[in-house]
């Protein structure tokens, strides 16, 4: 077990978060009960309620940048953080967006009435108290409320700190407006106190929080599920292959193979490995990393593909084993020649994340295997990794992307943040 | 964190588990790709096996009913244990049920075909590698490899040690017909060595097991749910409720009531706790205590029960608290007269365990608000807990009841064995 494991939490901070999760579960039932049309009309106030509050919300988010400017953090990473007045904008867009969703709750699943005569039915249900757990960007904080509140459920929030003035700016501003609605505000309730130890208190509030959700890097993920007794849906690690089978169309190879590693390589869905079958590897890779290269990424090879590398005039190093494991979150790619479709999938089963893999092939052959044998949350076939998206499905929102196989696997939107409940109507039927 | 948690697990037991794991692994990738014909026809053979194992296993459960004798357990501990040759059959004839069931693999969730032409569904899947933690009965052994095979999973079965030499004598008939059949007998695989840490070695075995099934008693739960670092579903807790409403029709009530309790009060959808509306409580209460005496169901009452019982003859104690909590397992219940409605949800939202909660009511507004408002995988309406069934439900198997919101709550089936895989078809698509 882990050391972090060993150490007691803060009793203060446990009562303290159990306190506030108390207060949500009770806001909780009144949610539940809710109409469609009432939720729609309250994200709709929300939504103006962040519209009004831009300046407040541009204010505090100078503060977080500020302390991020002198701590010395990357500019990528202040990106994410930064929210001017058109991304406020484009944060209550997204709640109006929401609000236009169909709701899951009380669809009726399956049902039947059984030969006795009760009449059965498996209704959607919303979950309760959803704690979230994740990192800089403070669009998720406006994401997280706006999904949860459709769904019927109350939400926790424990948002990075880096962030922390941008999600008391915009948290304050929701939970205004749901007082003045006549809703419950602990609805919506961010974990400001504790540091770290809340957010281990959030994840061991059993019987209190219904459903952990990390959204973040491998190392927060990580231990959200070592430590948590609250069920998690784990996100978001995409350790994604593209794999050019000797029955690829190397144009649609190399289209796919560019578009997944640099669409925007920062993403889960983005493409770190490229896989190449060895019978069109001295056709295919010339050009492929060739272009890689002119897109500026930088290559970790297998010992093999070092003098096409060198050839491409690419920058690289010969990978190591723990790189092509690596998710790289930019511009850099470990490249690989396998012997045939065994090898790809036996790799990608080694070193994937279960979350996106692509074949490139015309072999219908070759893609029925591949997207029988290949355990992720989603295969490709001739398509880039960079689809597995809950927009691109359809979906209209997306809570994050599960790489797990229970409840929620793949991009998770509205009907995923709930449960159900059998509903079983008699007469005084006894057994 | 539990003192057990801060003990490491003996590195020898963890080796020995992993391997085990590893080697189910290898034999889920081939139960994957089984089509339902050679599943179906596999699980008739193993059911033959059993069949002519019969005396072996019978001799094997004696080893064990010798030893349960022996330990002094009890009559009804030692009658779950038990395997005479009739049941042997009937534990055969369960899985040849099981091959007439649908198989949920390959199932269609969901697709369509986005504005861009790419085909997009969503199939389900096996979820890979199943443990099973369990305690006596033997027959859940044999159940267990069914479901799991049909379902397309290997599975790691953790029997209770009261248990052994039958499950031996079980899984050893499966594995030696699976290797007859060509089959991989690594697809069902019995921990027998290792002690507790080899349960607690299987449930945080991740990435080598997919989901953990803890079936037994709640203290068994709860150390699963605490240690464990694999995604587990809870079953089996059952503190279930029949609240009697104002507007209940009385003889539909005492039946209900005696049904719940009475018809076979050692199983998890029995009920423990009778709510009565204040109302009713005079009218009611003395001809149902007085059944439930003749039951010879032992009562934990209110103080403002307490005249009641004695009238009614019941041997009866005045319930504590925690009494009012408690999964009774036998031929006990906790009586409590409520104020209203909101009472009766209120004190089932405290005592309850989510598992099935019950009202006998005649009025329409009352059913649906009790619906609505408690909490629990299923809710019935003038009808007995004891309907909370895979079996009643008409899914022809179970494998647990789930008292948790994540993926599957009540009754577990073929379908909850499984996950889903998103297959995405282009043509060359990028974005």
């Amino acid at each position: 077990m882990s050391a972090a494991n060993d150490r007691a939490i803060d009793p203060a901070v446990v009562e303290h978060v159990n306190d506030l999760a108390r207060r949500a579960r009770v806001a909780s039932r009144r949610l539940a009960l809710l109409t469609r049309a009432q939720k729609d009309a309250a994200l709709l106030r929300l939504a103006d309620a962040v519209d009004a509050a831009t300046d407040a919300v541009v204010e505090a988010n100078g503060v977080d940048l500020g302390r991020a400017r002198e701590a010395g953090v990357s500019e990528s990473l202040q990106d994410r953080l930064r929210l001017d007045a058109s991304r406020v904008a484009a944060v209550a867009q997204a709640l109006r967006d929401v609000a236009g969703l169909p709701d899951p709750v009380g669809e009726v699943v399956r049902g039947s009435t059984l030969a006795n005569g009760l009449q059965v039915r498996q209704v959607r249900v919303p979950m309760g108290v959803i704690g979230m757990i994740y990192e800089a960007r403070p669009n998720v904080t406006v994401d997280a409320a706006g999904l949860c509140l459709k769904s019927g459920n109350a939400v926790l929030l424990r948002g990075g700190s880096a962030a922390a003035s941008s999600n008391a700016a915009l948290v304050g501003a929701l939970r205004t407006s749901l007082r003045e609605q006549g809703l419950p505000e602990d609805a919506v309730t961010l974990l400001e106190q504790g540091g770290r130890d809340a957010a281990r208190a959030l994840m061991t509030a059993r019987g209190l929080v219904d459903l952990v959700i990390p959204r973040g890097g491998a190392e927060l993920i990580q231990t959200v599920v070592r430590e948590s007794t609250v069920p998690v849906i784990e996100t978001g690690i995409g350790v994604c292959h593209v794999y050019v089978d000797e029955a690829a169309d190397l144009e649609k190879a190399l289209a796919i193979t560019l578009n997944a590693k640099t669409h925007r390589p920062s993403v889960c869905n983005a493409a770190e490995s490229l896989l190449v079958h060895r019978a069109v590897a001295s056709d295919f890779l010339p050009k492929a990393l060739s272009d890689l290269a002119g897109a500026g990424v930088r290559l970790h090879v297998a010992d093999d593909v070092a003098d096409l590398a060198e050839a491409a005039g690419a920058s690289f190093e010969i990978a190591s084993e723990a790189d092509f494991g690596t998710e790289w979150h930019g511009l850099e790619m470990s490249v690989a020649v396998v012997d045939d479709l065994d090898d790809a999938i036996e790799r990608i089963d080694r070193f994937g994340s279960g979350h996106t893999e692509a074949i490139v092939t015309e072999s219908r052959t070759a893609a029925r295997r591949f997207t029988a044998e290949v355990d992720a949350a989603a295969v490709m076939v001739n398509a880039s990794t960079r689809f597995t998206d809950g927009g691109e499905f359809g979906f209209g929102a997306e809570i994050g992307i599960s790489t797990q196989k229970l409840h929620a696997r793949g991009p998770m939107a509205l009907p995923e943040l709930t449960t159900t409940k059998w509903v079983v109507e008699g007469d005084g039927h006894i057994r």
